[in-house]
């Protein structure tokens, strides 16, 4: 039991002007549960002072100490701002105490266990219960841990919604002195969508998780088919030791250049359609909408799928079976005496696949570490454009060259080609030559001026010159 | 000499009224050092004009074109933030000032050469001479060099603290708009916190680099008495050359994984404590919350042990010594003329160990990455969860695997156990298997229910329904 | 055509109180382009009322639902921020509209084609337009495509200008409301700077690009001369395909390990100064101030170099010439019959060069790391410069020792010196060897002790005690 009457903040000055520019407005915290503490914790270190108002007051341990602790009535009337930690299945009581709420700020931070739960949002329901309070919905996003340990390391992002702009500064303002960063998210419709933000689960993530699930099963099949069954079917051979690696390390590098392809495919599809339209001032298509909007995720496991592909390449020499094949190899020539020649095609062949794919993976992992956050926000919009869509398409160049460097003239030959299957790197290098070639395209002087004026604002039979170009 | 009266702010403008809004207040700067000069030609950037107070205004060098210079009791009368960029050992001159520091604000920016040298801090010590002035603390954080170059590298964070709440936010307000971020840290109690914030050198990091140290020391040594020292006393053979890559990197891994099951530990003990006890209303043992608290950096030195170990690894078929070994194994085989075979017991464990390896890498990679702080930012809590947690566990059983497939039967020989001691890799499966198992017990469908009711509030005997699932 | 009178914000609630303090300031844009659009977007979003001003408010197309379009002069009356996102040659029709503009804020958006394309900034020329209008230039370094996604992606960062402080103020709170982190740069006069922002392209990169590509380029030159011509034409023998991965892997390590003494030796040359000049309260020359502010970047294209060194160095043994001469070798041997021993010199020396290499390599990485924006702005200036400089200093040792491992001593033997030319490595070592002999000499206690009393403010001949330590 800590309860304790004693103000936190120290007067130990005696000016008397001061005593009372220092009187803060204390803050009100209904519920004494996990979050209730925490967040009176953390206003207390602020300075805030805090009272609680708990249905037991007598009752109420662990609360942080410097505190006070009243009936739900009393404590109301210490305060104008009320953080409401308790669960939506008790806001009953509010409406005895409906008088008292009167212009006082109720803070919703209450959260649902699923999507949807309830037809309205909990902040839109207390504003039914309690009409004459004012209900800010907002610090529902952050976790009574992250507010204890006071650690940057979890979202300090606290989306703040509501009808009124005042009330709503306020509860912003709170949230500044605890060191987050308020976001307000309009009024108090947006209190579904605030609500629900916690419970999502990577909600920009899915469509490309999807796309790459569907594309690694279907090569996988095609791999095991053209590797394993076909091998097995036509010469009795069991190839099954090749399912842990190399079919592995024929995967990841395909779908990694297929995704690299589908990164840069709907920019130059929208730069083709803004050319047909001769506007820029009409929507694209929603599926190239969404398509767009999942770029940066696409690439992302582009790059995870080519870093996985590095890994599983430079660690061939250590397998033992590449171990004993090189035995072989040597053994074999030695043996027939025969003295090989260093092949200066071969040579050239082989340092050319390796130079190309390290410098395209370095690149791509360039690509990659400007999309972090904290290094995107660095540049300006003219230096992210630079990386994104010049190193990127120079990504592109640097892999399908790789890629073709690897292949070879395997193409030429029927028997590659089992039961009609063209090999895996052929599928993979469709999209991102076409990709190549539509860019070229695009980057033709005159073609590019025309897409850098639509682009400007120039419409094809302009009427409205009210426009911007960036 | 650079005195210039005229303010930087162009007039250039005739409006009368706009001339009135424009008259921001004056700021003053005590001392002409180089802090107060770097920060001087920040605030006039922002716009603010610049007073500067100095014991010999004629003989002050260097200011910021754009400011003005006069005696400290000049300088006062026209500003009323006053930054006083000066030792502690030199503030005995303010007590004479006292009469014109009534109700200024006098920001302490000073800090000491040591944690704690004085029994109060400089700002409480300031506080007590002008007892009139209201001091805020801050500022003290960020470096000349940072104000002078504007950059964005250094920490923009400002802990400011004072015992008057306007005044501090007049400060935190110049803060701001001088692109840097305040943060409000109480009352001027926490001075002395803040005037050792600067002379910390990675505090949270003490623990986890302590850990790591011993468990780093005693593999060591584990290793060239089983290595080293054992072959030499049993039949005079010198391995002393494995101390520069065997050794290391035997280590690396063994003390990696070790890590790794140390970061998840803590985390299945809380969860059984809290079903034993039945509510998560109680405070954890101190042992166990400060070790939960550096779980994040155990788990990075854990990452850059593995990444150690991958580099080691992967530059193995680079060494001399293994390019030696492979010649002569390939000569013997060719002299024996044995044909020896491709077992597939041995390459489905080589390319198992491999794959494990490197997929337990990856995620590990992506464990590091999303605990950057820029990244973990965009995350809400439950993605954040998903990621350390879930991933983190399936990292953990992945390096297991690994280092199971690279023990494999070993364990079951006696010539392996060295003077009785076993193999450095089973000791470094101990805790890991431990975690897993418990976690596994904790994630079955009727104990995970129980652990989630009371993390969401709920009591084994409920008596407080006041509370708020988080 | 969505031309709507509903006010986006929903009155459900009956309080006349409420209904007062909700009714938020209604933000007026001219011009329906691109940018117009989607800043009205995010301004009705963020729950600002948004009207349009368009020339032919009846064609206005595609504007955001909620918002309304009227004429110029009567939306201006409407409000009192007025965003002007049109072309600053479409500027002429605000003159007309002088009498009602008298007091309003102009947010001034726009963006030049080219740098200084103008001899004023478009925000000065506007303030002459229209003298009785508030004009504050901002929000050009935002694209309209950022606002419409709401993505943290792109930069957040709004730059502010303007001489009248209040409206500063007004504009900095709209975009603190849009989520955006709005920064003052002072009165108009920084317009034409905050025009060009968005037109550069990585200023700070310029010099160290300068330098990286002068390098590369000379020891290209210097390894063809070295490695192919001169074997060509003493000898008569095609090296030419050493360009494509031997090159390549002697160009890499050499830069990096010289760009990363070029990051350490500005610093050792300014302790030297300061010792000299017995003062740090003087100016670094201009090179040396330049030089210091490019450090960062040097030393991520130094580590960029290095890691394509590693690369190209762990992709070694899959090569087809490495694959072809290991078979040769063992060939060779076995023919000769001759037993190789394991020399353990040559042990030592390769196991202690992938060490160091190794090692050096990480710390580097941990560096680069810890340049992270994000990361870097968690630590404070004591560790950053623990990090930066005590790390930093290990990272070129431990790299100089690989070099020098690399090189043995071949330095020794004249025919290494191609037409006199020394190896490439003795040329890359010379810099990272004099910085490490003077910073040995700067951390001996007794000029380290002088050079940290400089360093807190003591002069040699001390005139002003009124300076800080930082």
């Amino acid at each position: 039991m800590d309860i304790s009457t004693s103000n936190m903040i120290p007067l130990h000055q005696t000016g008397s002007r001061k005593r009372l520019d220092h009187q803060q407005e204390s803050i009100c915290i209904f519920g004494t549960g996990d979050f209730g503490r925490s967040l009176g914790m953390r206003l207390l270190k602020s300075g805030y002072p805090v009272v609680f108002g708990s249905r037991n007051p007598q009752k109420s341990a662990l609360l942080p100490s410097g505190s006070q602790v009243f009936t739900h009535a009393e404590a109301l009337k210490k305060a104008k701002i009320i953080f409401l930690a308790i669960h939506r299945e008790n806001y009953d009581f509010l409406s005895a105490l409906s008088s008292l709420l009167d212009g006082k700020v109720l803070v919703d931070v209450s959260n649902n266990l699923r999507m949807n739960q309830y037809p309205e949002s909990n902040a839109q329901y207390l504003s039914q219960l309690v009409p004459k309070a004012i209900v800010v919905k907002g610090f529902n996003t952050v976790s009574a841990w992250a507010l204890q340990s006071g650690s940057l390391d979890a979202n300090k992002q606290v989306f703040v919604c509501g009808d009124d702009h005042n009330s709503k500064q306020q509860v912003m303002d709170v949230a500044r002195s605890l060191g987050l960063t308020p976001l307000d998210q309009g009024s108090l419709l947006a209190a579904q969508e605030v609500e629900n933000y916690p419970l999502l689960l990577f909600p920009m993530w899915r469509l490309p998780f999807i796309i790459t699930a569907s594309l690694t099963v279907f090569f996988f099949l095609y791999c095991v088919v053209i590797k394993v069954i076909h091998p097995y079917v036509k010469k009795n051979t069991n190839n099954s030791y090749l399912l842990m690696h190399s079919i592995p390390n024929t995967i990841f590098p395909i779908v990694s250049l297929l995704l690299l392809g589908l990164v840069y495919l709907p920019g130059v599809i929208a730069a083709f359609l803004q050319l047909y339209r001769g506007t820029k001032y009409k929507r694209f298509p929603d599926w190239l909408d969404k398509w767009m909007l999942c770029r940066k995720q696409l690439g992302l496991v582009a790059f995870a799928y080519g870093f996985l592909h590095v890994l599983y390449s430079l660690i061939i020499p250590l397998r033992y079976s590449s171990y004993w094949r090189r035995a072989r190899y040597v053994a074999t020539l030695v043996k027939s005496n025969s003295t090989s020649e260093l092949k200066m095609v071969w040579t050239w062949r082989s340092d050319a696949l390796y130079a190309s794919g390290i410098l395209g993976f370095s690149v791509f992992l360039l690509l990659a570490i400007t999309s972090l956050p904290s290094v995107s926000n660095t540049m300006n919009w003219r230096e992210f454009r630079f990386v994104q869509s010049k190193l990127g398409h120079v990504t592109l160049l640097l892999c399908t060259l790789h890629t073709a460097l690897l292949g070879w003239n395997k193409f030429l030959f029927l028997s590659r080609y089992k039961w009609g299957l063209p090999p895996g790197y052929i599928l993979s290098m469709v999209i991102p030559c076409i990709v190549l070639v539509l860019k070229l395209i695009l980057i033709t002087p005159c073609i590019d001026r025309m897409v850098t004026r639509i682009r400007q604002g120039w419409e094809r039979k302009g009427k409205d010159s009210d426009s911007l170009n960036i």
